[in-house]
């Protein structure tokens, strides 16, 4: 019996690109060795470095006006490295609070200048729309995190900054919908959610944000750097590379991003119908509109349920379902490596579970009320 | 044939290191998936995590007295966290200029805070001995690379800084022999070398020092935050950690440390013997004290001849012979990963290709000194 896997990150890889990568890791294209010992200066990486970006951009649709760079150090890296760039002193930078890692975003921007906040999520994880967003049209760049992983919630269309800079952390939605990356000074993802590799990130930045961004500061930080030396300043994360460029492939033989985009909706749309015919049982307090794809969050009525869910959903090789630590309750991950009949079979597993605990929970339920 | 990989990083890993990786790359450990999608929360990543932490103390005989942390952004990176860390306004660090790197390091510390020189190789690459070091004694550090890869020197035994904490570049002679590591403050390298893994960056650092560091900066580069988080603050390299457990497995299977050390002295003592038999035709200026073990460095009479050992070495199957495109020239690197036999292989090349060519060359140089 196969392990479902839905893992918040690292998350599942299709099948298909882990065949490849193991079946290929003692011989990287003929060379007679493996791609884990291969020099990022030989013509054979910097091939594979080169088509690595142009898949990216082809199935992204990224245009001429943005760069696309494959960095180390994780999503983490970038809440320091946006602010150290493109918060120069007396600048200031506007963030929308929408969950826990918006939060991690701001907080690290603190220590290094000024930052306000442009929105706040209520107490129930929600953010505010556009119309009520307080936003300074003199900010060097507004922060949106577009997708939060802990409490299920996803922008269905990005925040209108007007002239302002969007620069949106999309680790737990990049390369899971089409989208239109003009209007987006810089986007950036951890690998580890929708690509494949944990260890690596992928920035996509306006040239002319580049351009603007402060010299004075590391040159391993720079974004200029990095964008002028095509991503090899120092020893990239080569096998991250490659394991992306077998992922990206596989994206290309299966349709593209358009399909990719259809198994997303699909996937979501059949949890959130069984999370919907129980509503007192599963329950998720994100309205529809700003639901996310990528992460159903929801609770049962006790922590006790909760364990037992886990318990039978492991029994049945159904692995990562908790959310955040700092967050707690259950999490079903849905990225680009989770395959719609992992999630048919894990709705099956849900309805059973319902079927069999709600009337006692009822039950206790109604027995509490005539207590 | 095999392939010969003389590569200065990524590097050569011993065949067995990749094999076990190959193996249970789509199964970790009875868990039905692979290591590249496993949760770094989850207990099976969580013991691999630790007892890669404790092979390493073990087999590097680290003391309670040092944390061991494993980061992103390779060496490079350490170049700006250092200062960044244990630089404070108003102090200064020392730096020993001994070569390409060690220049980086400098260069990048300069955008942080003071730094000074105190000592400088010279023309001919080579550094200054203890005696002739300007140190400062009241620097906040001192840095030093210990092994220069593209100069091909090494320093026999660390410098002595007194009081002042020693920070060494150890990137291409870490876990390459036995060291007493009370003497560092600090030492770091970047995994591609000797270790295995690029994308990673071992770090071991003294916990007095941990504690001197600045706390008023980003999270993501305080030493402290790592050294609390057990190195897992945010999504770490699994893979490369992964990888890093199998080569110490391996490692310690084959004998550790002294058997590693054994074999280095033993390959670099072969390789100079074949360049010290062809003085004039291998041209080595670096003196036998402080010739590097991990890189020998050489120039042939001619780019031209360089050219044509290049593609004759190719044909026979070995690889990874040019230096540093900075630098120039040929380097044979001897890290960890290749073999005795790989090392006898290049030296048979290398007597038959100077017998091959060096009496035409000799007879030119005879024929211009009378012409």
């Amino acid at each position: 019996m196969p392990t479902y896997n839905f893992n918040g990150g690292p998350a599942a890889i299709p099948l298909a690109v882990l065949q490849k990568t193991q079946r290929d890791l003692l011989d990287f294209e003929g060379t007679g060795i493996s791609i884990l010992e291969t020099s990022f200066r030989s013509p054979p990486y910097l091939a594979l470095h080169d088509r690595t970006v142009a898949l990216l951009r082809n199935l992204y649709g990224v245009p001429e006006t943005h760069r696309v760079l494959l960095l180390q150090g994780s999503a983490s890296q970038q809440f320091a490295m946006i602010p150290m760039n493109f918060l120069p002193h007396g600048a200031s930078a506007d963030y929308l609070l929408t969950g826990f890692f918006s939060r991690l975003a701001y907080d690290e921007a603190q220590t290094i200048g000024n930052v306000r906040v442009a929105a706040t999520a209520g107490a129930n994880g929600l953010w505010m729309p556009d119309d009520e967003l307080d936003l300074d049209d003199r900010a060097a760049y507004a922060h949106a995190t577009l997708n939060n992983t802990s409490e299920g919630t996803e922008f269905a269309r990005p925040p209108d900054t007007g002239h302002v800079p969007l620069i949106a952390d999309m680790s737990s939605n990049f390369f899971s919908r089409r989208i239109n990356m003009e209007k987006y000074g810089l986007i950036y993802a951890g690998g580890q959610k929708n690509l494949g590799p944990s260890g690596m990130v992928v920035v996509i930045v306006k040239n002319d944000l580049i351009a603007r961004g402060r010299s004075d500061i590391p040159a391993i930080w720079q974004y200029r750097v990095h964008a002028e030396t095509n991503s090899l300043y120092h020893t990239p994360p080569g096998f991250s590379i490659y394991l992306l460029h077998n992922f990206l492939s596989w994206a290309e033989s299966i349709g593209g991003l358009v399909q990719l985009e259809a198994w997303n909706a699909e996937k979501s749309r059949l949890l959130y119908a069984i999370v919907d015919r129980f509503p007192d049982f599963y329950r998720c307090l994100v309205a529809p509109e700003i639901r996310s794809r990528m992460n159903v969050v929801f609770r049962l009525p006790t922590e006790l349920l909760e364990q037992q869910f886990l318990s039978e959903a492991e029994r049945a090789n159904m692995i990562g379902l908790t959310n955040h630590p700092a967050v707690g309750g259950l999490r079903v991950s849905l990225y680009n490596g989770v395959e719609l009949e992992a999630v048919e079979r894990l709705c099956d597993f849900m309805e059973s579970f319902a079927l069999g605990h709600q009337p006692a929970e009822r039950q206790r339920y109604t027995a509490e009320l005539h207590g």
